[in-house]
Protein backbone atom coordinates (compact mmCIF):
# COMPACT_ATOMS: atom_id res chain seq x y z
CA UNK A 1 0.00 0.00 0.00
CA UNK A 2 1.09 3.35 -0.95
CA UNK A 3 1.59 5.45 1.87
CA UNK A 4 2.19 8.92 0.55
CA UNK A 5 1.38 10.01 -3.04
CA UNK A 6 3.92 9.67 -5.50
CA UNK A 7 5.39 12.83 -6.71
CA UNK A 8 4.10 12.27 -10.34
CA UNK A 9 0.57 10.54 -11.04
CA UNK A 10 -0.66 9.95 -14.77
CA UNK A 11 -3.18 8.33 -16.57
CA UNK A 12 -2.94 6.86 -19.84
CA UNK A 13 -6.18 6.72 -22.37
CA UNK A 14 -5.92 3.66 -23.77
CA UNK A 15 -8.91 3.34 -26.35
CA UNK A 16 -7.57 1.97 -29.36
CA UNK A 17 -7.71 -2.02 -29.80
CA UNK A 18 -4.45 -1.93 -32.49
CA UNK A 19 -1.90 -4.45 -30.69
CA UNK A 20 0.76 -2.47 -32.25
CA UNK A 21 -0.55 0.70 -30.66
CA UNK A 22 -1.30 -1.24 -26.94
CA UNK A 23 2.46 -2.16 -27.66
CA UNK A 24 3.77 1.37 -28.23
CA UNK A 25 1.51 2.22 -24.73
CA UNK A 26 3.13 -0.52 -22.61
CA UNK A 27 6.51 0.29 -24.02
CA UNK A 28 6.06 3.97 -23.15
CA UNK A 29 4.48 2.88 -19.76
CA UNK A 30 7.67 0.77 -18.42
CA UNK A 31 9.98 4.01 -19.81
CA UNK A 32 8.12 6.22 -17.49
CA UNK A 33 9.04 3.75 -14.67
CA UNK A 34 12.12 3.36 -16.03
CA UNK A 35 12.75 7.58 -15.82
CA UNK A 36 10.61 8.35 -12.61
CA UNK A 37 10.96 5.69 -10.77
CA UNK A 38 9.20 5.48 -7.12
CA UNK A 39 7.90 9.01 -7.89
CA UNK A 40 5.30 8.11 -10.45
CA UNK A 41 2.21 6.23 -9.75
CA UNK A 42 0.45 5.08 -13.04
CA UNK A 43 -2.92 4.29 -14.15
CA UNK A 44 -3.70 2.30 -17.44
CA UNK A 45 -7.48 3.19 -18.58
CA UNK A 46 -8.22 0.86 -20.97
CA UNK A 47 -12.22 1.25 -22.62
CA UNK A 48 -14.03 1.15 -25.86
CA UNK A 49 -11.54 -1.01 -28.24
CA UNK A 50 -8.98 -0.37 -25.50
CA UNK A 51 -10.38 -2.36 -23.42
CA UNK A 52 -8.95 -5.31 -25.41
CA UNK A 53 -5.72 -4.83 -23.59
CA UNK A 54 -7.78 -5.93 -20.49
CA UNK A 55 -9.07 -8.98 -21.65
CA UNK A 56 -8.25 -12.45 -21.04
CA UNK A 57 -6.40 -14.13 -22.80
CA UNK A 58 -4.35 -10.56 -23.72
CA UNK A 59 -3.00 -11.11 -27.04
CA UNK A 60 -0.05 -13.15 -26.83
CA UNK A 61 2.98 -11.04 -27.59
CA UNK A 62 1.61 -8.38 -25.03
CA UNK A 63 1.50 -10.63 -22.07
CA UNK A 64 4.91 -10.28 -20.96
CA UNK A 65 5.31 -6.44 -20.75
CA UNK A 66 2.17 -6.22 -19.16
CA UNK A 67 2.51 -8.81 -16.50
CA UNK A 68 6.14 -6.62 -15.71
CA UNK A 69 4.41 -3.66 -15.78
CA UNK A 70 1.44 -4.90 -12.88
CA UNK A 71 4.32 -6.18 -11.26
CA UNK A 72 6.16 -3.06 -11.01
CA UNK A 73 2.77 -1.49 -9.61
CA UNK A 74 1.02 0.14 -12.59
CA UNK A 75 -2.69 -0.48 -12.10
CA UNK A 76 -4.90 -1.36 -15.14
CA UNK A 77 -7.99 -0.04 -15.00
CA UNK A 78 -11.49 -1.63 -17.03
CA UNK A 79 -14.46 0.51 -18.57
CA UNK A 80 -17.64 -1.50 -16.79
CA UNK A 81 -19.42 0.69 -19.37
CA UNK A 82 -17.86 -1.25 -22.16
CA UNK A 83 -17.89 -4.52 -20.80
CA UNK A 84 -21.56 -4.01 -20.63
CA UNK A 85 -22.23 -2.80 -24.19
CA UNK A 86 -19.23 -5.64 -25.26
CA UNK A 87 -20.91 -8.07 -23.12
CA UNK A 88 -17.91 -9.17 -21.03
CA UNK A 89 -18.23 -10.84 -17.61
CA UNK A 90 -15.50 -10.48 -14.86
CA UNK A 91 -13.85 -13.67 -15.79
CA UNK A 92 -13.27 -11.87 -19.33
CA UNK A 93 -11.30 -9.08 -17.43
CA UNK A 94 -7.52 -9.52 -16.42
CA UNK A 95 -8.01 -10.30 -13.22
CA UNK A 96 -5.76 -7.72 -11.82
CA UNK A 97 -7.53 -4.86 -13.09
CA UNK A 98 -9.47 -2.81 -11.15
CA UNK A 99 -13.04 -2.64 -12.66
CA UNK A 100 -14.06 1.47 -12.95
CA UNK A 101 -17.69 2.38 -13.10
CA UNK A 102 -16.62 4.31 -16.62
CA UNK A 103 -13.06 4.89 -18.07
CA UNK A 104 -13.68 8.38 -19.30
CA UNK A 105 -14.91 9.53 -16.27
CA UNK A 106 -11.98 7.86 -14.59
CA UNK A 107 -9.54 9.72 -16.46
CA UNK A 108 -11.26 13.35 -15.49
CA UNK A 109 -11.82 12.57 -12.30
CA UNK A 110 -7.98 11.48 -11.44
CA UNK A 111 -6.68 14.84 -14.00
CA UNK A 112 -9.28 16.85 -11.09
CA UNK A 113 -7.00 15.40 -8.60
CA UNK A 114 -3.82 16.76 -10.23
CA UNK A 115 -2.76 13.34 -11.83
CA UNK A 116 -1.11 14.20 -15.31
CA UNK A 117 -2.99 12.85 -18.72
CA UNK A 118 -1.34 10.86 -21.61
CA UNK A 119 -2.92 9.86 -24.44
CA UNK A 120 -0.35 7.50 -26.91
CA UNK B 1 -26.89 29.37 -15.70
CA UNK B 2 -24.58 27.60 -12.99
CA UNK B 3 -23.95 29.28 -10.14
CA UNK B 4 -20.83 27.25 -9.14
CA UNK B 5 -17.90 26.03 -10.75
CA UNK B 6 -18.67 22.36 -10.86
CA UNK B 7 -16.60 19.38 -9.46
CA UNK B 8 -15.14 18.52 -12.59
CA UNK B 9 -14.81 20.24 -15.32
CA UNK B 10 -13.50 18.57 -18.77
CA UNK B 11 -12.67 20.07 -21.89
CA UNK B 12 -12.80 17.37 -24.94
CA UNK B 13 -10.20 17.83 -28.18
CA UNK B 14 -12.33 17.41 -31.72
CA UNK B 15 -10.01 17.21 -34.29
CA UNK B 16 -11.25 14.53 -36.50
CA UNK B 17 -13.98 14.74 -39.28
CA UNK B 18 -14.15 10.65 -39.50
CA UNK B 19 -17.99 10.23 -38.44
CA UNK B 20 -17.42 7.09 -36.18
CA UNK B 21 -14.83 9.41 -34.41
CA UNK B 22 -17.16 12.55 -34.00
CA UNK B 23 -19.78 9.27 -32.85
CA UNK B 24 -17.53 7.80 -30.42
CA UNK B 25 -16.76 11.39 -28.83
CA UNK B 26 -20.21 12.03 -28.51
CA UNK B 27 -21.05 8.62 -27.15
CA UNK B 28 -17.95 9.46 -24.67
CA UNK B 29 -19.38 12.60 -23.66
CA UNK B 30 -22.74 10.53 -22.74
CA UNK B 31 -21.44 8.21 -20.52
CA UNK B 32 -18.86 11.15 -18.64
CA UNK B 33 -22.72 13.00 -18.14
CA UNK B 34 -23.94 9.80 -16.92
CA UNK B 35 -21.16 8.53 -15.00
CA UNK B 36 -20.81 11.99 -12.74
CA UNK B 37 -24.18 14.05 -13.76
CA UNK B 38 -24.57 17.40 -12.27
CA UNK B 39 -21.03 17.23 -10.90
CA UNK B 40 -19.18 17.68 -14.63
CA UNK B 41 -19.55 20.58 -17.02
CA UNK B 42 -18.26 19.69 -20.57
CA UNK B 43 -17.09 21.96 -23.81
CA UNK B 44 -16.52 20.22 -26.48
CA UNK B 45 -14.13 21.97 -28.60
CA UNK B 46 -13.85 21.82 -32.60
CA UNK B 47 -11.11 22.55 -34.87
CA UNK B 48 -9.34 22.00 -38.44
CA UNK B 49 -11.25 18.68 -39.47
CA UNK B 50 -12.95 18.27 -36.32
CA UNK B 51 -15.46 21.34 -37.13
CA UNK B 52 -17.54 18.75 -39.24
CA UNK B 53 -19.18 18.11 -35.78
CA UNK B 54 -20.00 21.99 -35.67
CA UNK B 55 -20.83 22.36 -39.23
CA UNK B 56 -24.93 22.73 -40.11
CA UNK B 57 -26.41 20.44 -41.34
CA UNK B 58 -24.25 17.79 -39.46
CA UNK B 59 -24.23 14.44 -40.87
CA UNK B 60 -27.81 13.15 -39.99
CA UNK B 61 -26.54 9.96 -37.83
CA UNK B 62 -24.90 12.40 -35.37
CA UNK B 63 -27.43 14.87 -35.07
CA UNK B 64 -29.63 12.92 -32.93
CA UNK B 65 -26.78 12.44 -30.72
CA UNK B 66 -25.69 16.23 -30.44
CA UNK B 67 -28.83 17.46 -29.47
CA UNK B 68 -29.40 15.68 -26.70
CA UNK B 69 -26.04 16.65 -25.40
CA UNK B 70 -26.63 20.31 -26.24
CA UNK B 71 -30.20 19.83 -24.54
CA UNK B 72 -27.96 18.63 -21.10
CA UNK B 73 -26.02 21.35 -21.03
CA UNK B 74 -22.22 20.40 -22.67
CA UNK B 75 -21.22 23.44 -24.87
CA UNK B 76 -19.81 22.80 -28.52
CA UNK B 77 -17.32 25.19 -29.18
CA UNK B 78 -16.38 26.45 -32.93
CA UNK B 79 -12.76 27.91 -33.70
CA UNK B 80 -12.73 30.99 -35.86
CA UNK B 81 -9.27 30.03 -37.20
CA UNK B 82 -10.75 27.05 -38.92
CA UNK B 83 -13.43 29.07 -39.90
CA UNK B 84 -11.63 31.57 -41.57
CA UNK B 85 -9.65 29.31 -43.06
CA UNK B 86 -12.44 26.96 -44.46
CA UNK B 87 -14.75 29.97 -45.39
CA UNK B 88 -17.11 28.96 -42.99
CA UNK B 89 -19.39 31.94 -42.22
CA UNK B 90 -21.20 32.13 -38.44
CA UNK B 91 -24.92 30.38 -40.98
CA UNK B 92 -22.74 27.34 -41.38
CA UNK B 93 -22.06 26.61 -37.97
CA UNK B 94 -24.54 25.21 -35.58
CA UNK B 95 -26.87 27.74 -33.93
CA UNK B 96 -25.71 26.40 -30.39
CA UNK B 97 -22.26 26.62 -30.87
CA UNK B 98 -20.03 29.01 -29.38
CA UNK B 99 -17.33 30.76 -31.47
CA UNK B 100 -13.89 30.68 -29.83
CA UNK B 101 -10.99 32.73 -31.33
CA UNK B 102 -8.57 29.48 -31.14
CA UNK B 103 -9.12 26.09 -30.54
CA UNK B 104 -6.38 25.19 -29.30
CA UNK B 105 -5.76 28.56 -26.90
CA UNK B 106 -9.16 27.36 -26.00
CA UNK B 107 -8.19 23.76 -24.81
CA UNK B 108 -4.87 25.74 -23.27
CA UNK B 109 -6.67 28.02 -21.43
CA UNK B 110 -9.30 26.29 -19.93
CA UNK B 111 -6.67 23.48 -18.22
CA UNK B 112 -4.75 26.33 -16.80
CA UNK B 113 -8.05 27.15 -14.97
CA UNK B 114 -7.91 23.59 -14.17
CA UNK B 115 -10.49 21.74 -16.47
CA UNK B 116 -9.38 18.20 -17.58
CA UNK B 117 -8.48 17.28 -21.20
CA UNK B 118 -9.76 14.26 -22.99
CA UNK B 119 -8.34 13.54 -26.82
CA UNK B 120 -10.53 10.77 -28.15
CA UNK C 1 15.84 34.20 -21.02
CA UNK C 2 12.06 34.51 -19.51
CA UNK C 3 12.32 36.53 -15.83
CA UNK C 4 8.30 35.28 -14.60
CA UNK C 5 6.46 31.88 -15.66
CA UNK C 6 4.26 32.70 -18.73
CA UNK C 7 0.44 33.27 -17.75
CA UNK C 8 -0.18 29.91 -20.07
CA UNK C 9 2.16 26.95 -20.75
CA UNK C 10 1.67 23.76 -22.90
CA UNK C 11 3.73 20.86 -23.57
CA UNK C 12 2.40 19.69 -26.95
CA UNK C 13 2.82 15.83 -27.33
CA UNK C 14 4.55 14.46 -30.75
CA UNK C 15 4.28 10.96 -31.74
CA UNK C 16 3.38 10.77 -35.34
CA UNK C 17 5.65 10.81 -37.94
CA UNK C 18 3.56 11.42 -40.97
CA UNK C 19 4.67 14.99 -42.29
CA UNK C 20 0.72 15.74 -42.99
CA UNK C 21 0.50 15.14 -39.04
CA UNK C 22 3.74 17.01 -37.82
CA UNK C 23 2.75 19.90 -40.21
CA UNK C 24 -0.83 19.70 -38.60
CA UNK C 25 0.95 20.15 -35.03
CA UNK C 26 3.35 22.91 -36.71
CA UNK C 27 0.56 24.77 -37.65
CA UNK C 28 -1.31 24.58 -34.56
CA UNK C 29 1.14 25.98 -32.87
CA UNK C 30 1.91 28.63 -34.82
CA UNK C 31 -1.88 29.45 -34.00
CA UNK C 32 -1.53 29.21 -30.32
CA UNK C 33 1.20 31.65 -30.49
CA UNK C 34 -0.71 33.75 -32.68
CA UNK C 35 -4.11 33.76 -30.02
CA UNK C 36 -1.77 33.86 -27.32
CA UNK C 37 1.81 35.83 -27.82
CA UNK C 38 3.80 36.83 -24.70
CA UNK C 39 1.30 34.97 -22.72
CA UNK C 40 2.51 31.40 -23.58
CA UNK C 41 5.42 28.85 -23.30
CA UNK C 42 5.29 26.14 -25.76
CA UNK C 43 7.26 22.74 -25.77
CA UNK C 44 6.73 20.20 -28.95
CA UNK C 45 7.94 16.68 -26.81
CA UNK C 46 9.04 14.43 -29.54
CA UNK C 47 8.94 10.73 -29.03
CA UNK C 48 9.01 7.54 -30.95
CA UNK C 49 7.94 8.20 -34.16
CA UNK C 50 7.29 11.83 -33.49
CA UNK C 51 11.58 11.64 -33.41
CA UNK C 52 11.31 12.69 -37.36
CA UNK C 53 10.11 16.43 -36.55
CA UNK C 54 13.58 16.72 -34.73
CA UNK C 55 15.95 15.00 -36.73
CA UNK C 56 18.40 16.58 -39.34
CA UNK C 57 17.13 17.54 -42.05
CA UNK C 58 14.07 17.73 -41.55
CA UNK C 59 11.17 17.38 -44.42
CA UNK C 60 11.81 20.27 -46.55
CA UNK C 61 7.90 20.90 -46.59
CA UNK C 62 8.35 21.38 -42.37
CA UNK C 63 11.32 23.31 -41.97
CA UNK C 64 9.93 26.58 -42.89
CA UNK C 65 7.35 26.55 -40.27
CA UNK C 66 9.83 25.11 -38.05
CA UNK C 67 12.30 27.58 -37.99
CA UNK C 68 9.97 30.17 -37.25
CA UNK C 69 8.74 28.47 -34.37
CA UNK C 70 11.79 28.25 -33.13
CA UNK C 71 12.89 31.55 -33.82
CA UNK C 72 9.44 32.57 -31.76
CA UNK C 73 10.74 30.85 -28.91
CA UNK C 74 8.93 27.17 -29.19
CA UNK C 75 11.03 24.78 -27.41
CA UNK C 76 11.63 21.36 -29.63
CA UNK C 77 12.06 18.47 -27.09
CA UNK C 78 14.07 15.43 -28.84
CA UNK C 79 13.60 12.12 -26.35
CA UNK C 80 16.91 10.41 -25.64
CA UNK C 81 15.48 6.91 -25.22
CA UNK C 82 14.42 7.47 -28.30
CA UNK C 83 17.58 8.45 -30.10
CA UNK C 84 19.08 5.68 -28.52
CA UNK C 85 16.22 3.04 -29.95
CA UNK C 86 17.23 4.11 -33.06
CA UNK C 87 20.61 4.84 -32.92
CA UNK C 88 20.35 8.69 -33.65
CA UNK C 89 23.20 10.56 -32.30
CA UNK C 90 23.46 14.53 -31.28
CA UNK C 91 24.35 15.31 -34.95
CA UNK C 92 20.92 13.77 -36.25
CA UNK C 93 19.04 15.77 -34.18
CA UNK C 94 18.13 19.58 -34.51
CA UNK C 95 20.75 21.62 -33.23
CA UNK C 96 18.42 23.58 -31.56
CA UNK C 97 16.36 20.61 -29.85
CA UNK C 98 16.82 20.12 -26.08
CA UNK C 99 17.19 16.62 -25.47
CA UNK C 100 15.16 15.11 -22.50
CA UNK C 101 16.22 11.63 -20.86
CA UNK C 102 12.18 10.21 -21.88
CA UNK C 103 9.94 12.09 -23.62
CA UNK C 104 6.45 10.54 -22.29
CA UNK C 105 8.23 11.14 -18.60
CA UNK C 106 9.03 15.02 -19.63
CA UNK C 107 4.99 15.53 -20.61
CA UNK C 108 3.83 14.01 -17.29
CA UNK C 109 6.32 16.22 -15.46
CA UNK C 110 5.15 19.39 -17.02
CA UNK C 111 1.99 18.65 -16.42
CA UNK C 112 2.77 18.11 -12.61
CA UNK C 113 4.46 21.65 -12.89
CA UNK C 114 0.69 23.08 -14.41
CA UNK C 115 1.50 22.76 -18.10
CA UNK C 116 -1.58 22.17 -20.29
CA UNK C 117 -1.37 19.08 -22.55
CA UNK C 118 -2.50 18.68 -26.33
CA UNK C 119 -2.60 15.87 -28.38
CA UNK C 120 -2.57 17.03 -31.92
Amino acid sequence: MRKAPAMHRAVIHLNDAAPEKIQTVLHNTANLLAALGPEIQVEMVAHGPGIAVATTPAPEELTTELTGLLAAGVSLCACRNTMTARRLTPADIHPQAVVVASGVAHLVTRQTEGWSYLHP
